[in-house]
């Protein structure tokens, strides 16, 4: 970290920042220019309050050279994280398919679709049982009941199951659950986070829609700092203002995800785009783009389902679909593709901080 | 509600849709038109799953007339609704401010700036006791303790507070707080709005950084549709390209609020622009604008304290604002300044939805 | 288009707005309910100002069912536009590479790219001589000399050349120039626009940083209707709240732009990323969801040259890329693939308007 | 200016740019420390090309310390600039009221809006005479015809008369037009600010509708650097995810404008909103944020003009309104309102670049 100095700044306060600095365990290296004195930090500095540097009348700027995750940074720690689930692996080179209802509506639904989102060569089931919705008149989700279905279709099927949270003290009903996901609303639910942190669940934690790269792996050191050590990440489309697709799915934010961090990169095309035709299209950028692998919907039948989901796939476009983009991914994460990715390893081993 | 038919709809399934809607308790009325076919809904359709809707194959595009709010809607409770903490009233025509702390440090501080605060004409004492931290590392703020510091606070100085929850699990420690705040990060985290609408205490609502006006207001919805008719809505700055500014305050929320909703709207310039030095003109315009009032960011004595705040005031510089920004206000909510507020409440009484 | 009346709306002011509405060709259909009238309107309602409609005192809000173009519109062109430059064409099931350096520097630099690009696969060969530069103290290209470079390495390689055109009155430059392209900062400079409608020059259009899909229809509209339908559309990264990029690339554009036109549509990663060693990824994306091209940078033996582009490539990473690049079109254009392509050209055959 | 080489960077490499840099005429000075190692230059570093170092192999950033503009630069011009147009000042502490149409309709039209926006204390007139329209079906303007009528109107009524410019080669039309503006689509069109920048006339730049405040300023650099040092800034909304307002007005932009520059600002909320009723509470917000002015649109008699443009007010609302302004900007000026703004100027002093 480096610190500008303010042109004038006042020599005792700049010893008292400099004491302070000292007292949370980073070593102050003062240099003093012409034109502006700066002061570098040797050390860890991922525990240092940026905004409160900043905000002293001495210091005119900072500059992170560290950044302030350390558990999630893959400058500490440059082999690829795999979490496990049963016999299915996310990271480590593989491409895995989620696919499932965006809600659970039923035993049978839900049931069915896991036969055939399993028969396409879906690796693990998705389905909403607990719901966040803009409007308290809108389905809330079958909640309790919704994820006694999902298990019921996991005891049929062998697929291991994802599922959002929304309140921490439903965390008892998630025993049997494979995957906990922390939806785009609750990535800065700062307290749930810390209570994932304690659990020894695999968390799938989903990026807010205007939330930056750098605070989604903030988020992720939150449930790492916990212990839990099991975190997959998920881009899902930020907010901007185009009004084409329901958000803008940023697949820049892979390669960068995967250069910053150990984490396995996922990613959700169906809420992003929120129309199920330009889900295919998306989700073959997401495996060429070299995500480790996809959350998609699909729901069956719809001519009789009447929540039919304007975002989800037919099982049989979603069959045609899961074989292609596992090409793909082989494809786009060949050698030559992503040419300075070892690069990148060897400058893990840099020191810099 | 409108609903615009696919030029080729299945004659069944529009069948089936009118019956379902039915079912919700409004009334189709099919228009044919050359070009299109038109659905219009008669009756009370703020329970209609829109999004439903327009994922059914028959259905091109919905169009809502009536908005998807009720209780928080200005059409139907035509009068403003007046929040009152004890002998402080916020909305029905005045100005009231709500000062201090970022975070409370101490029982001497917190009281300290609470006397200056008061001193200078604020209405509230602000104090963040449990603090939403992008990083684990940063101090997440006193907790139990800071709450405790905050009514320490107020049994001196008499005035109320309000401070942030972070998790309905701590509902109890605000036994004693005066109005509860829901913080920016935690404006769609539904479970948390229903519990508090389960509450009987006043809600001090901010807008997120990625939230749109319609959405503040569902959110709203969450804790009315609870039975809690307290709430407050804050405008604090949306997340936007420009990097001058933490965020970009929106003041155009203010008067677009004001005409949808009787609830009442302050501003909190100091996260927006997290500058203090732009703070008082913000304020002002905030005044002129026709909010409610304000809560603003004050600390005491910046040169021994560490943490004082990027963007945070002098207790001099707040007292010196204070009093203008009930001048300029009184200004602004002159009649000529907003000609068409009166032509609002007509409308309200229209029978459009 | 369908006009909402307000519930009151004064029945002679209707009037003369239905006179007026068949003054322009269109023909008001009046459908009175129980709750809101509407107008529907039949015939081409392309040139019907919708501002002016909605700045009425009589109309609630204007709803448009046709799309305000109509020469880049697919619904009435199914056909993909091909765009020929000599041998070269771009559009039609292709994946059509344009490459070269960001800036032209002199000829020797940019007649050895061109050699370089082209014996990696390189289609036609880019580089800036008038620059569009934030800053007027920063370098703002070779201009009339640069085009003078960039057609000495076209005549030695036969590569056709693209480059931006800044000034209408530089047209006569452009002469041998194969296309023009409009940078993103002029998407919306209409009057460049109408000029460049009356020449027959491809176009290559680049979507402004805070346009929609519809604004950049809009404005290859302006080329159209001035008779030249040489228009190639390109994605080049939008403004968002994220850092890490320069811009965040919007996929999602391209299969929208698909559905919604028949023209060609490319995708440049390098100035959306702005960091090389992500184009490669980015690239591979853009050829799996389908686009028709890529415009990349690519510089020659960055450690002699001193502006060697933090967004461009090696020619030795070009060319591991170029190849693969067209296998992973080849596999994302696949029937299944996109499966409701054909659903949309049949569509185009509605007459909804 | 700030470089941080990286952990590794080949010494060769460094001296090079070194060199590169003293050609440029700023002296590097290094400093090596145990962590990373520094160079800051020394002199003036306005026409470093930053981007062009960022992407030299041997540095990971760089921090600019002097801000990229200098003749827009506050720090070097701490006086207000006022720009005159015969008896009329904008900036230097006074409110400059601008009125007139959106679009110039007739000769009467705007020769009668002209008067009675005079009577309600405007001091100058505007009116579009070329219009930006996003569709080429749109109205255009009545173009010269419109630049004569406006002209009529200022020698009826002796109201100096601004209006924008769309294409260099319009120029000699805008003889007696006392102000030209750049509308907010052209901001980033440098070959018609340099144009602009040889002219002697006062100039109106718009903020475009994705640019930041740096941006602004940059252009504004184009202009002044050609010699033409009368530039009036205006922020006129940018673009976010919000829909109930046609842009969202940035009024933080104001005090931060104040800070960085001496060019005066004004304000224009009538595209910012776009809807009538709102924009009187924005023009108060505007004054009492500090803005040298505002412009606004005013039509005449909305039950017989087709185009009463939504976002329009009655003369009668304006000539309410006007008065109100200027007792707000009187009572936002106050010195307290506006702490820091000597402590702005003191800093302008500093030698820090």
């Amino acid at each position: 970290m480096i610190l500008l100095l303010k042109p004038n700044a006042d020599s005792r306060q700049v010893d008292s920042v400099k004491a302070w600095l000292r007292g949370q365990g980073v070593e102050p290296r003062e240099v003093i220019g012409s034109e502006a004195t700066i002061i570098g930090l040797i050390g860890d500095t991922s525990r240092i309050d940026v905004e409160l540097l900043q905000s002293l009348d001495v210091i005119e700027s900072v500059k992170r050279i560290q950044e302030p995750y350390k558990s999630a940074n893959r400058k500490f720690h440059p082999d690829d994280t795999i979490v496990t689930i049963g016999e299915v692996k996310v990271g480590g080179g593989g491409f895995t398919i989620i696919a499932g209802p965006c809600s659970v509506e039923s035993e049978a639904q839900v049931t069915d679709i896991a036969w055939r989102v399993k028969s396409g060569g879906a690796d693990m089931l998705r389905g909403g049982a607990f719901k966040p919705r803009t409007s308290p008149y809108a389905f809330q989700g079958l909640r309790e009941t919704g994820i006694d279905y999902l298990l019921h279709a996991k005891a049929e099927t062998g697929l291991p199951v994802v599922t959002e949270i929304m309140d921490i003290n439903h965390l008892d009903l998630y025993e049997h659950v494979d995957v906990i996901q922390v939806g785009a609303r609750n990535m800065q639910n700062f307290e749930l986070l810390k209570e994932l942190g304690a659990t020894r669940k695999p968390i799938l934690l989903k990026r807010g829609l205007a939330n930056t790269v750098d605070e989604l792996l903030m988020s992720a050191e939150y449930v790492l700092a916990g212990g839990n050590a099991q975190v997959i990440l998920c881009e899902r489309g930020i907010r901007t203002f185009e009004t084409q697709t329901r958000n803008t799915l940023d697949l820049s934010a892979v390669p960068v995800l995967r250069e910053k961090t150990h984490l396995p990169v996922i990613v959700d095309p169906s809420h992003a785009v929120g129309v199920a035709r330009w889900v295919p299209a998306l989700s073959m950028a997401a495996a060429a783009v070299g995500a480790d692998g996809l959350i998609v919907e699909v729901h069956n039948d719809p001519p009789h389902a009447l929540c039919d989901g304007a975002q989800s796939l037919t099982p049989e476009v979603f069959c045609a679909l899961a074989d292609r983009l596992r090409q793909m991914h082989a494809l786009g994460a060949a050698p030559t593709a992503h040419p300075r990715r070892r690069e990148g390893a060897l400058r893990a081993l840099a020191t810099l901080n």
